[in-house]
């Protein structure tokens, strides 16, 4: 896994700025902090490194990270620091940075909390470019601030505080204490003991990390920086992120979506799902726990995998890279090898390598709901009928189609196998492999090459023959051979299930980069989380909208209607009125039936607030003195009664996330909104076609599509409205809420029938 | 795990008929077969076997089956039979079963398919009492069949055939081929290659099995008679199956709620769920597959988990060994060994042992819905606050409670730990566990013992300390042995999940019953299985009605509204007639406003065929003619129109499955019905209390208990209704479907609108 040095990291060497024109390119903001991103070579892989606080001890955080950084020795220069002296290894320790013979273009920092400070002074004095600070404690985030200005005043970056370091497997970088395998995975993560147990996992499975960066406080290299650094670095061919704090999230997103566009898809682990990993995560770093569910609209729109756990992580992170591999390993060889294209964050490509797979996908429109992707093709091999069965229902289960093989295929498969054996998908070897096991080889190769699944599984037994039987090692060997053989000849991943374990047939597949899983379960996740990738529509953050031209005055009915309609959303013909008369008037203006609603009440319905279905005048004037009476409001609003055919209600808002600002939802509405819970999200603003995709994910969009011989109702009327909503909820940041409810939509168009806001502090 | 000869299996000895009244009390069916299977004596402990077609070969089952026998030597007379001579292990093959010198008890058979009637003929004449047929292919079903009639009619019983045999770890019988490790799990399996896999997971969890019986045709000895006699075999204490062929569904679901009863909760594993899995199960051994939702109910009613995966049935039977050791070791030892109780299967207690776990549930009323069992409570211990909180969430995913911890708690954990570590649930140790080992034994035993917690989680690193500090090993694993004796003291359940992979600190933990998990996932399922079994409420199906008293003529709406009614259904107020004259006349004394419809229609509405709400005769008689002429039907029902406040829509039916017989489905009914497909099942017939509980166990139950300030419905009158649905169709197996859509139940009662059946062939 490891390379040599010259040119294995992009941009190294060049200090800062990329080498694409994209990212400066980009109209957003914070072009500066992408373009100083992308390098972070002083943090990947300095000329020259010094651990301050080196140890001989190896109980000491200083030993682990002295004797990585001298593991490095060929590639760089070390230099250990310790005021009492010492030496490891036979280097000697210096007393200080002003001791050194050179620039130190990383300084790592692992010396008591109330040195920091100075030692990183000494550092920048001596001119270094980046500063990893595993110290944690003693500073408050104040002080931690003002370290990290300090550094970034001086042209500088900082890691951490509170960090495990910084691995970087492909430049011999080892600054960090643990296990850190190599392989083709990328991890930032904001847990070091996570980082601990993903490598335990990814080694167990053949795999190992091209990248690892603790992030820490984050005071000055964040989540984003150092994903934007594994998106650049060309051995890592796939992300994973444990994030608690998401800082900016939009521009989080964009990294997540240019990460996709690469081919790099990020799998990422978050915690809030729970009251409790609240309180865990509060304990941990501080970190603002963004709404789990804001998180997981974010990643669906920026190609990202939301997943639950580290196990996850590796199994889907393995699967990619089979999936990947098998393409990806041909297509690398007629390339020069360097830096990986990245796509300006902000126009990344619609669409993942992944989706290239040789079997052509049929056509999706954009009417497609994104969250029902054309499901993944999965063609089973069990060695029983039992397990083949239990496998496809685990794909099933998961989304994945497990779909009848044409009559040719069958036929195929059957000519590989004796009589009694099960030929569908499942096919059921029912004794097949175990009297021969180049079965096993042949199947796969038929399968995957037919073009009818676009993965196989084979699950039961194969890389367990020779535990019992010595005298067939040499043949599975050699038949895991030919189904790696096979897979990277397909194009298409093949995975492994079976109840063997680290058997050298097992050890020959993973070489080769075919998962193999202990559980079926562990497939199915992986397979789903392919296909969720597959299928996966970029759609990274739009621009942030200019400051408002004015702030909306109140959240009430009257000024949020005026304020929508200004953005277009349409609303019934209304007059605000003060007075019975008034309001008689207005009536015959309007038109009746008609509607009356109080002013300035938090719950009008409940209030009393509220009368349907006024047919004349003298009905309005009863219920304009009933409600009077009842709610002693002093403004009214006199407005056409709408009742359209065939309309649904929707329910529609904006909330803001404190990470990643204004977030519109939209449900299906009425009395039965929060049983009902059917809603879906994503960034505002956001474009017409994304809405539309927004509604028609809802568990219940056939009702907008046409339900029980019902006319279909106006989407793109529905997804203007939506589109409106969220613009003008992005565009009054003082507002920190704006919900319209309902939203009906019909046929004919949409309508808004009622809606409020909530102004913010000023 | 093995146990000396006598008095080691419940019944030995005693041929056929039990000790317990129980089941010879149960006033059901079958009971004669229920009487034979408590005993299966001969199958799991023959005084004498031998083994048809015994090799010296390795290649061949016969030598697997003969050594396996052979192994039982200390135990019994093993016999080996091969008609050409040879001998294995110094025993000589004898030519045929008349050359035995003594009655074979149990014989079993491995010869080539054309020999299996002989053989089987040949050892009924020499007193076998026991038949496991190894031999597969070659014999219909019918031949099957009469192969089995032909050994029951001897009175004795037939395993398979088409198996792989039985096992039973604690009589030394080893009838199969494959690892079968010793153990506390019984397992019973349709699938071979899967029992092996269950036999692998088990080995590396520490477990193993007490019993296996490979089922194969089922053509005598079928699942349920597997699993009632590991229910009476003491050392078997928790059951795991894989069943694809239900045959007798409702005699299973009692099986199931008597295991449960005897505090052997059944893990249950079948397929269906896709397509695919119908495809493979009906290649395998043609079994008709049920739908799992059927299988869910059934299970959820009788105590039983249903799971998806071999890995998750390990998983949950090691935590719930683990949950009833540290009770039931205690309890065991105060007991003389023998036969386990078995309570009548008819009457099962309705609760387990685990509901009685030192922490008292507070009190949960018959209206609590069962779906919503009340939460496990889990206190977490991570090495790192990013373990700790995923843990958290994974656990908060699967319904588990992670409650914050009392002050008094918090104290007395911030006790234990340094400053800086986090003292809530998750408790996040930030190193503490690193610097003293004995901090994860402390916590445990805090956390395990003040009654806030009914299991602890430890995630993170325990068990690897000495792999990179061999000097740690000791002191790690006294901790190890801390920990189990803390969860033994305790009486609750304590699980580790780490990144080590079998060091000796696991050895440690497994041998002494903890689990320990690879990934966090796998301790969540498991303690969410754990969470069903305690709060399962047993509802064994009722008794089979008795034949019907009549047939119903049609499945139309008169005859199945008058046979509803007739089983105390309400219907509004109607009269059947065929011409206007009529239909006016009776109007009048139905009262208006009324809804006309034409009967002897399928789809009635969508035909024209109802008019709602006709207020006055010329209404009636304009919709009677315009109905005449569009459905030219010659017979219509003049009803009232019901419109109760606050009525909700429900759907109820009853359906039959080839398995288990009339189901009933109850639902939220309405145009969405499908959308929302919030539907609940249970066998028919039913009591109103399990009624309610099905109504209260739907997403959308607050519609029923008064929602947004609506009264409740009569839930009385609710479930009343749908006991007299599910006993009707009960007793009239002449309709294959019966449905009443929709019930309108509302605060005052219930109301059948609209009724029809779908009548069998006669």
């Amino acid at each position: 896994m490891r390379r040599a040095r010259p040119g294995a990291e992009p941009g190294r060497g060049a200090g800062a700025g990329c080498p694409e024109p994209g990212p400066s390119a980009s109209p957003f903001d914070r072009d500066r902090r992408e373009s100083e991103a992308c390098a972070l070579a002083s943090l990947f892989d300095p000329r020259s490194v010094a651990v301050v606080g080196a140890s001989a001890n190896p109980e000491k955080w200083g030993y682990w990270l002295a004797a990585g950084a001298l593991a490095g020795r060929g590639r760089r220069a070390v230099h250990l620091v310790n005021r009492r002296g010492g030496s490891l290894d036979g280097v000697p320790f210096l007393p200080d940075l002003g001791a050194l013979p050179e620039a130190p273009e990383q300084v790592v920092v692992a010396v008591p909390p109330s040195q920091v400070r100075a030692v990183v002074a000494e550092g920048l004095a001596a001119g270094a470019r980046c500063f990893t600070v595993i110290t944690s404690g003693g500073a408050g985030a104040a002080e931690e601030r003002a370290l990290a200005a300090e550094v970034t005043a001086h042209g500088a970056r900082l890691l951490g505080p509170n960090c495990m370091g910084v691995v970087d497997t492909t430049s011999d970088l080892r600054l960090s204490w643990g296990d850190f395998p190599a392989g083709q995975v990328g991890l930032v993560s904001q847990s070091g003991n996570l980082a601990l147990e993903i490598g335990r996992l990814l080694a167990r499975a053949g795999q190992g990390f091209s990248r690892f960066v603790s992030l820490g406080n984050q005071r000055d290299i964040d989540a984003t920086d150092a994903l934007l650094a594994l998106v650049r670095h060309e051995p890592t061919r796939v992300i994973a992120a444990y994030v608690e704090d998401f800082r900016d999230g939009r521009r989080l997103a964009r990294a997540l979506a240019a990460a996709h566009a690469a081919g790099k898809p990020v799998l990422l682990l978050t915690v809030g799902r729970s009251a409790a990993s609240g309180r865990a995560a509060a304990s941990h770093t501080g970190a603002l726990v963004s709404a789990r569910a804001t998180v997981a609209a974010v990643s669906r729109d920026a190609g990202a995998l939301l997943l639950d756990t580290a196990g996850e992580v590796v199994d889907t992170a393995v699967c990619v890279l089979a999936a990947r591999g098998a393409r990806g390993a041909r297509g690398a060889r007629g390339r020069a090898e360097g830096a990986a294209p990245v796509p300006p964050l902000a126009t990344a490509a619609p669409s993942w390598p992944l989706a290239q797979f040789p079997a052509p996908l049929t056509g999706r429109s954009s009417s497609t709901p994104p969250s029902h992707p054309q499901a993944l093709r999965i063609a089973i091999v069990g060695d029983s009928g039992g397990q083949g069965a239990l496998a496809a229902d685990a794909f099933a289960g998961r989304g994945l189609d497990v779909p009848p093989l044409s009559p040719e295929t069958t036929a195929a498969v059957a000519a590989d196998l004796p009589p009694g054996a099960g030929c569908g998908n499942p096919v059921d070897l029912a004794g097949a492999g175990e009297a021969d096991l180049n079965t096993y080889a042949r199947l796969a190769r038929t399968l995957l090459t037919r073009g009818e699944a676009d993965a196989v599984v084979l699950t039961g037994y194969f890389g367990d023959y020779a535990t019992d039987n010595p005298a067939q090692a040499a043949r599975e060997t050699e038949v895991a051979r030919d189904l790696a053989d096979a897979a990277a000849h397909a194009g298409r991943p093949l995975l492994v299930h079976t109840m063997a374990r680290d058997t050298p047939a097992l050890a020959v597949l993973r070489r080769h980069g075919i998962p193999v899983h202990e559980r079926i379960e562990q497939a199915a996740t992986a397979l789903s989380g392919l296909a969720r990738l597959r299928t996966a529509r970029l759609r990274p953050p739009l621009p942030t909208p200019p400051p408002p031209p004015h702030r909306a005055p109140d959240g009430g009915y009257e000024t949020t209607r005026d304020l929508l309609c200004s953005y277009g959303l349409t609303f019934p013909a209304a007059e605000f009125v003060r007075t019975a008369d008034e309001a008689a008037a207005a009536a015959h203006r309007v038109g009746f039936p008609l509607v009356l609603k109080a002013m300035g009440l938090a719950h009008k319905t409940e209030a009393g607030g509220v009368a349907l279905g006024l047919a004349d005048e003298p009905a309005l004037r009863t219920a304009f003195a009933r409600m009077t009476a009842a709610t002693k409001a002093h403004r009214y609003a006199v407005e056409a009664m709408a009742t359209p055919p065939y309309a649904v209600e929707l329910i529609a808002g904006v909330r803001r996330d404190p990470a990643f600002g204004p977030v519109l939802m939209a449900g299906i509405g009425g009395v039965r909104a929060e049983l009902l819970a059917d809603t879906a999200l994503a960034l505002a603003p956001l474009t017409p076609d994304h809405a539309r995709d927004l509604l028609l994910s809802l568990r219940h969009a056939p009702l907008l599509t046409g339900w029980r011989g019902a006319p279909a109702v106006d989407l793109d009327a529905a997804s203007t409205a939506l589109c409106a909503l969220a613009r003008a909820a992005a565009e009054h940041p003082e507002l920190t809420d704006i919900e319209v409810n309902p939203l009906l939509v019909h046929p004919g168009g949409a309508l808004a029938l009622d809606a409020h806001a909530v102004l913010g502090p000023p």
